[in-house]
């Protein structure tokens, strides 16, 4: 069964369990997932309101997007784990000989770049429904604004915990070269949607101050 | 069927939706389950691994702990919809005469205490969740330290998404007295907690760093 199919409860059972699939990656797929569906919801407590007639067609259009990314990070909560199966066997291939040594080196390189790349996968798309919370929060329905908060705070942890997962595989690399270019480009996504994220974070905050 | 029983893609598909629950409290409180529970991967990966076996008890008695917070907040899941109940009601309620203007501000008043209980109950778990990470940080095993980097974030999360979800209630308060209790209560433990989280993440981030 899919991963992001399991009951809710039993997900964070198996989580917890020391199988080395479903992990860090896995769960971040699963909260950015669960941050965007709070955007989608603000986008459906905005439709068809008249106070918000104006940016309905632009509310809607962003709900588009709020959906298609839900699905695609679903998804991997799944493919995180499929993607970690090379890693994990080639973990346990045995190093007693040179060639052996050599075998294991070569495939272990081969499965870091393939178990890098779903989190690398995370975390763009992450970037993207932090972008899509800037039109939930300030165009959105008042009256969920919390919502868009706390959306756009989850979408933030699966980037950092995705960023974790990136790191981690990265660090372990020999092709020093590949693992810079991916290192360079998940910092170019951390700092730039991190501080977004915080921003629309303060904003909403702001909306909730006494007045 | 209680909503930390449901799938999960079919929990964000609710959460996604018009219905005022599940909404940022409830999602609050998943979030905050599955950040504990890779804590208790780590202890899981820890536990009867002869490197770790100084540690050992140390680690089996925070795994307890862990344990019961992610059931406690799954429950909260749960519970966050139920109170919200009585405050969806008492917003639909008539206001045409002086009488029942009065009627609703009462009832609202007490809806929105209640309200606010739920998510004051996931920020205390999240902040309880967030200590323990700190040992399974930094003693947890060494190769599964990116997953304890990636439950503290999400446990951070899920306390500034329930802070969102106490500030939405106390605004509303006329109990201005009780309104600012339970703020500066809210205020003390983001401040402390975020830090604390924060810090751990940190530590996470540089054991990544290549040497």
């Amino acid at each position: 069964m899919d991963l992001y199919r399991m009951e809710c409860d039993k997900f964070t059972e198996v989580l917890s369990s020391s199988d080395p699939t479903p992990g860090g990656g896995g769960a971040s797929a699963l909260v950015g997932a669960i941050g965007v569906a709070l955007g989608s919801m603000v986008a459906n407590l905005t439709v068809g309101k008249k106070k918000y007639a104006d940016v309905e067609e632009e509310i809607k259009g962003l709900r588009t997007k709020a959906e298609s990314l839900r699905e695609q990070l679903l998804i991997l909560v799944q493919k995180d784990a499929d993607n970690f199966e090379p890693l994990a066997k080639a973990y346990g291939m045995p190093k007693d000989t040179e060639e052996e040594k050599k075998a294991k080196a070569e495939i272990m390189e081969k499965a870091l770049k393939e178990a890098c790349s779903v989190p690398m996968d995370i975390m763009k798309l992450c970037c993207e429904a932090i972008e899509l919370h800037e039109g939930f929060a300030h165009k959105g329905s008042a009256l969920a604004v919390s919502d868009a908060g706390v959306g756009v705070e989850f979408c933030k942890a699966a980037l950092r915990g995705a960023s974790l997962n990136v790191f981690i595989n990265t660090k372990l690399m020999t092709d020093r070269e590949y693992a810079d270019k991916i290192n360079k480009e998940a910092e170019d996504m951390l700092k730039k949607y991190t501080a977004k994220a915080d921003e629309i974070f303060e904003y909403v905050r702001g909306c909730l101050k006494e007045k």
